[in-house]
């Protein structure tokens, strides 16, 4: 894409109202606009960078044979009755509304009660099990405080998973399968070394522990234990000898870090779908129980974490497999051979942002930094000098001349 | 795909609670699910169809230099009353809901005031002209009746673009642009012959028509007046002679048709950036005002258009373009062979869902016609034994036999 074409663009100033440094950023560099604290739009570079985590997610749910759907953002008050989880007294963090005519309706801040009760249309037999859904979709939730960009969102983007099995075994099988998909992810995203499977409180519906995925970063807003040996951490909110005990983890090999919660996975037993009326027949006809479990990943708060971990003063710095484009070329007064270099990159599969603006190349140089495309490629009178175009990596200090009919070959995947 | 796997199943019932041939086919058929009216979940087979769409309409839009960006459903209050849009009583059809601190928030209805707002923060210049940003997004609307299935949503998934431009000049080249964009989009979707450019109501911005995209349909709630030598329609709603003289136009000439409105085109002149204060500085320095244009495509409308259009009595019948596979195989008994066919087409590239169920030929056969993919491939001892496999055109009646070392290459595209 030609940058002079890019409705965006990056600003100098720190964005007065933003406390978080990935908003920040993200907002200087033109990747999100704050609508209102906690709620964000993407704009275009933001956009290709959300899709491009949401194609991972995707590939790798798809990959663990999760079945995509689009649940609704507007809830009828009955499903949620039914399990108790409409009342304000018991979900403090619903938006609501009403129809013309008064009936009230949610703000879809999850879904394990609308997708149950759409799946209990196909779902009678031990035959149509096991199975997994998820979509990814907006999550509304009515935070008290949002100061944390998009770590923490009143309208964030989410993948949320959903397993139906017809017993303990089969769960258990779904859900590790899922956890191993889960770090598959975090792998591809460039946060597999620092993202710990982390032992959390379960919840009211299981005695069993759920796990959180904890990124470690100084602006978690979690506590939690790391034991290096086991590449595994518990969290502060479940730190009791008597836990401790039950995992098999010493206390005295635990090192105190802060985490953000990247994913998170749930046993759910049979919560939801007993609740909702949804059972299944076995071999015998015998009518049984469903076994749920959840597993929640964080898109938009993903996109907030790495742009909080991967940037330096001068900028963003994204890792190749969601950078909004993988080379951004900067002509300095080298037009004509710059749209060359632009097609013949654009021709081989290459994602460029060209940079043809009418600008000076300290404010080009600038913007560049501050957007954080892992490439960078200079074509100026300089540069043709020294035999070709200079190439540097974002994240480096150092460049190099190469030829131009070397670029491609380079550059190209 | 397998159809083993698949978690929905098509249902020989019709449900009771729709009036509407497309919800009801595509609820049979496991496409949809209904949350209350006017909103609908998409399953599997559904979100595939709504994936192809919103491909093609992606890529028109591309085409024409779009940017996508992706807005916000959580609205804030102070940016619609200054284009006097907050209020019940001027627009009806809000949903509202509010911030634990009690302050008001709309659920995004349409978005030209959030765009211009979130545009204000990079556009100054006559330099920044023209540039069109559009997004694909769920709108919600409280509509007082909602029983046509997809094709009145209260929660629906649209395609909206918005202009900017520093003149009317500019303007009309960008609309004209982007309303032969929206002809390649129908046509690639199989509706360009039905499809008709339609002069409507304006609104109050402008003295001028806006254009509907109207499709022929018995369904429609819109009665159009239709030019067929001109190609072209006109609303009932501005049907006065004074218009059809404006527009030269003849009443003998048209002939009265049912539409359903697939899309539309407006002409906002200055209307909301001048009241949300965004103007340019032209070449001599002066600030002058910015016009608009906004273009609307439904996209999970026109999935329900098509799904009403394209069907018999069997099920439906979806165009090549976006069906959800390109093939439906069906064996018979011989699933060993296609276990071949399918792990060959599918290496092939070619999208296929496998009925590999053990269930009867007749069950088969029903499911497939109700799912409605383009070619039904028939694998069983009868077709074997005269030659190959039977390959069936959904829309056709006759079929013929194709040896199986011939089927990639007749079905690859």
């Amino acid at each position: 894409m030609k940058q002079s074409r890019l409705f965006t663009k990056t600003s100098k100033t720190v964005p007065a109202d933003e406390v978080s440094k990935n908003a920040q950023l993200l907002i200087q560099a033109g990747f999100i606009h704050k609508e209102m604290a906690g709620v964000y739009a993407y704009m275009p570079l933001g956009l290709r960078v959300i899709e491009n985590i949401k194609r991972i997610v995707r590939e790798e749910m798809n990959g663990v044979g999760g079945q995509e759907v689009l649940m609704t953002t507007l809830q009828p008050k009955d499903i949620w009755e039914k399990t108790d989880r409409w009342s304000d007294a018991k979900v403090d963090n619903w938006f609501k509304t009403k129809l013309v005519n008064g009936t009230e309706l949610g703000v879809g801040l999850t879904h394990e009660e609308p997708i149950v009760d759409a799946v209990s249309n196909y779902v009678s037999s031990y035959k149509d099990m096991p199975f997994a859904v998820y979509q990814i979709q907006n999550k509304f939730r009515n935070e008290l405080r949002a100061k944390s960009g998009l770590l923490r969102g009143r309208e964030f983007l989410m993948k949320d998973m959903y397993t139906f099995c017809r017993d303990q075994k089969q769960h258990e099988e779904e859900y590790e399968k899922i956890v191993a998909a889960y770090f598959k992810v975090y792998t591809r995203l460039g946060l597999g070394d620092i993202t710990y499977r982390t032992y959390a409180d379960g919840g009211i519906f299981t005695p069993r522990f759920s796990d959180e995925f904890q990124t470690l970063s100084e602006v978690g807003e979690d506590n939690i234990y790391v034991d290096e040996d086991k590449k595994i951490a518990i969290n502060e909110e479940i730190l009791t000898d008597e836990n401790l005990a039950k995992l098999g983890l010493e206390r005295k090999k635990l090192v105190q870090k802060k985490g953000v919660e990247v994913g998170n996975t749930f046993h759910l037993e049979s919560k939801y779908t007993d609740a909702l009326d949804l059972y299944y027949n076995d071999e015998k006809g015998e009518k049984k129980s469903i076994i749920m479990g959840c597993y929640g990943i964080g898109v938009s708060r993903l996109m907030g974490v790495i742009a909080e971990l991967f940037a330096d003063e001068k900028g963003l710095m994204w890792p190749a497999s969601i950078a909004p484009f993988a080379v951004h070329l900067v002509s300095l007064g080298q037009d004509e051979q710059a749209e060359k270099i632009y097609a013949d990159l654009s021709a081989a599969g290459v994602e460029v942002l060209f940079d043809d603006r009418d600008v000076s190349a300290g404010e080009k140089f600038a913007g560049s930094d501050l957007i954080g495309i892992p490439y960078r490629v200079v074509i100026s009178k300089k540069s043709l000098e020294a035999g070709g175009v200079e190439l540097k990596k974002r994240s480096e200090q150092a460049n190099e001349i190469i030829a131009i009919k070397d670029l491609i070959s380079l550059l190209k995947k």
